[in-house]
């Protein structure tokens, strides 16, 4: 059967039953958490979908790879990297990352930027 | 290069620039629109990512098929059918629809009930 991960209402930060936080790359010098809302664990063989979240101040790591992204934002404010430009992002901006593309996420807000994204599935 | 759908914050409505609404089966009798944030207009080859929305008293066509769902509710409440199953689904919840799993999403709330849904590819 499919499944339910409940958003946890219970206080101001954005957080899952059952769904904890995995290993982000430099996790605590960027200020970055990351969390798979759904993934292979649920059964979900085509895609997967991740909430990450960036402290005021941090930023998620300047990559470049094969897969591509789909961005919602969900809370917050701050900055996209997309090849050579910026873009200013909040609440509900959504962003398409194409393959080989290089990006990076900036938080300049007082408050956590928060975005789900979506990926293929991991080889 | 990716692209950026700008959220629409000028008014109370959940709607993006250049995202136009999409034909949904039974749209008009059943209160739901139907959005394509980010599809194959965008590049995306791997995934699509859909916004829908319920109005109070609609609900989505009882649906059985091969594609899964990724599902993470933006705004109101309503319920969802999972096979034979009906659960409560507010803000954040998320929610992960099987292939084959019978579906259907209800608005008995007093506001919209907007969620984004994520695809497979379409063939």
């Amino acid at each position: 059967m499919g499944t339910i991960h409940r958003f946890n209402r219970q206080h101001g930060a954005f957080s899952w039953h059952d769904v904890g936080i995995k290993a982000y790359p430099g996790q605590e010098s960027l200020h970055v958490t990351k969390r798979e809302l759904i993934s292979k664990r649920d059964g979900a063989q085509h895609f997967e979908v991740r909430y990450f979240e960036v402290q005021p101040g941090g930023y998620t790591s300047l990559d470049t790879h094969q897969h591509d992204h789909g961005v919602v934002v969900l809370r917050g404010s701050g900055t996209v990297l997309l090849a050579e430009k910026t873009f200013a992002i909040t609440f509900g901006d959504v962003v398409y990352i194409e393959p080989f593309e290089k990006h990076q996420f900036h938080n300049a807000g007082k408050e956590p930027l928060g975005f789900l994204c979506v990926i293929p599935p991991k080889p």
